[in-house]
């Protein structure tokens, strides 16, 4: 079988992605909020690249259908309903309606991997779920691209080491894997670090979130398998 | 000291280089092949991002003071006098010339550098020499960006190992140092490999070039300390 981790959706070109088993990964934290939704009832989530994107798409809808969410530099949008915390993703806000969200790093990344068959969303609040998911579905010859949103175009290490995880639990048993630089590397990071929370604690972007009061979020996204549903986009949805 | 690693040109925007020290590396080959020919006499090398513009800015040159050098898919251009070999970059062919050197990853984040002041060309080959003019350049207050050529776009084991050797070199003695996720995990893969030969063995870059019969090149380009030259980009012109 053949892994390839990307570390920012940027250098993939047009086609790269086609036809592959693509994970898309924010742990912190577009795809973590994204499970949640998806976990908490929302009938779907549509990444937006920008916050223009979204408020175009949700021009003609009726206003109890859907909700806006996302942020910029990690602080909620203004105007939108919710901003980029898994936290903000109940029940009572998302059940049965349809979250238009646009976030930094983490929706760019999706629209980069359309083309994907399929695209499945990952993070450590699905972990288990996601790698039983993706072993189902790429066997042992599978094809295999897992593209990390990173952060401000740049590598971040929590996606890093949540793609190393992945790597390591995909290829368990498997005599051969054909593993590109990336993913060696993203191997290597699972024997650096203890457990998703040092991981996690390790990066920029969790230092940043703390400083901006999100300290709750950093440790809700650290929290393996709190739910079990594995999102996937196509058609431009998460469903 | 603050020090940033870019595994790949691609993330940068414009102006995140301007005014910082940049040190640009892409081992296998064009960095090692850089200082290779100024090393032995070159009068410049000239990066140009494409062939064909390579070919424009020699049309109106005389035709003996000038080469034309490089590589698409890591085998010489046709029409071209030299490949991306630093074999070939000897004082016979090289001396009081200059090289124009198109190649698919060097030559791109070299232009991509432009901006830094001062960019330097860094390489196993001239890996010491490199550290003394970092450490004297960019002092205990300094700011540094060290860019990865990458390969096709994305990640290189070759150059993040190489980044990892320099971000350590740098910053020992020193009490502080603020390092990007990029910078910790290129730190952390000096753990990984015993030495340079076996960093590079493990790149993808490695096992492509030995299958299309360039394995000097590689045993080359791993080579520490063959030159002390640390060739600066200024003004397109590498010198």
């Amino acid at each position: 079988m053949k892994i390839d981790v990307f570390f920012t959706p940027l250098g993939s070109r047009e086609g790269d992605l086609a036809g592959r088993g693509v994970v898309v990964i924010d742990v912190l934290r577009a795809t973590t909020t994204i499970v949640a939704a998806i976990a908490h009832g929302a009938k779907a989530v549509i990444p937006a690249a920008t916050a223009e994107e979204a408020v175009r798409m949700t021009a003609n809808l009726e206003r109890d259908g859907f909700l806006l969410a996302g942020e910029r530099r990690a602080v909620r949008i203004e105007g939108f309903a919710l901003g980029n915390s898994p936290l903000e993703m109940t029940p009572e806000a998302v059940l049965g309606r349809t979250v238009f969200l646009a976030t930094t790093n983490g929706t760019p990344a999706l629209v980069a991997a359309q083309g994907g068959e399929p695209v499945l969303v990952g993070a450590a609040v699905n972990f288990s779920a996601l790698v039983e998911r993706t072993r189902a579905a790429f066997g042992t010859s599978g094809d295999l691209a897992i593209v990390c949103a990173g952060r401000e175009r740049q590598f971040a290490l929590e996606d890093a080491y949540a793609a190393g995880r992945l790597v390591k639990a995909v290829k368990r048993g498997r005599r051969r894997a054909d593993l590109n630089d990336a993913a060696r590397v993203a191997l290597g990071l699972t024997d650096d670090f203890a457990d998703w929370e040092t991981a996690l604690g390790a990066s920029a972007a969790a230092r940043q979130l703390i400083d901006l009061d999100f300290a709750d979020d950093v440790a809700f996204c650290a929290t393996q398998d709190r739910f079990d549903v594995v999102p996937t986009y196509a058609d431009r949805r998460v469903t």
